[in-house]
């Protein structure tokens, strides 16, 4: 009966926006799951957070704290790209989505896109977009996205 | 010696930031090439004008006006999004780069790009990203740009 008591609690589980205390319940390690991430001091944390926050709805973080454990264990992230072109339209930017790797199989990946794209719809966004690996296509084709372009890219070093 | 003129003229073109005063001098028209942009008001343009500016360095729109028509013949912008990752890194986000049709095989694409990346670089990006059609990626591949994911969409009606 594990798997049953598993799946509703897993439907409890509720996403919701970053808060500056997720530094401390794994926040950024789970980031590190997902590339390249130092960690970084309380101050730089509380730096970027408030820049982030100072946009309001058009910087949005979301995570799930499992209820168990306290720890962040999905998060992903979107922003509003304000335009000229569609009538003065806006666009949302998927970004940053990751699941911690103890995690998967629970559908937080899905749920996490859908609060994000659900965020962009409800700012008036006529689209939103996201960068993938090609082994994360399908992923992306259940959440009802569809390929589209190709991702350019030039480091700095 | 026509197009000796023509090069020197090209070379002193110049690229610049978007004025509000250029929705006269055909920036919405150059937009229409690129995609859907219906015509739209001058308090409407003024308005999204005024909120992109508010973001300073971290939303610009650049543009090249000729000098002989007086007209906008190209046009890029860049967003500088903030991350968490990579040290509290930052990533330049180039969108709705044009050139219009009559001006093409004059380098202004690559003009307007390089202009951009330098923006994103300045600014402290560790890498710049943008999303193209197949058939332009060797364009983008000349501007120092390479291949890495591919792009999803999903678009709201």
């Amino acid at each position: 009966m594990q798997s049953s008591n598993s799946l509703n609690s897993d439907e409890k589980l509720q996403v919701r926006k970053l808060e500056i205390s997720d530094k401390n319940k794994g926040f950024m390690e789970l980031l590190q799951q997902l590339t390249v991430c130092d960690s970084v001091s309380d101050k730089e944390f509380e730096e970027r957070f408030r820049e982030i926050s100072s946009c309001g709805d058009d910087h949005f973080i979301c995570v799930v704290e499992d209820d168990q454990s306290g720890k962040i264990i999905a998060t992903g992230s979107v922003f509003i790209e304000k335009k000229f072109i569609r009538n003065c339209g806006k666009v949302g930017h998927i970004e940053d989505v990751v699941v911690d790797s103890n995690a998967r199989g629970r559908q937080l990946g899905k749920k996490i896109i859908g609060f994000l794209t659900d965020h962009a719809r409800s700012t008036g966004c006529y689209k939103v977009i996201l960068d993938c690996s090609l082994e994360n296509k399908l992923f992306y084709e259940k959440c009802g996205y569809k390929q589209k372009e190709i991702q350019m890219v030039k480091y700095f070093n």
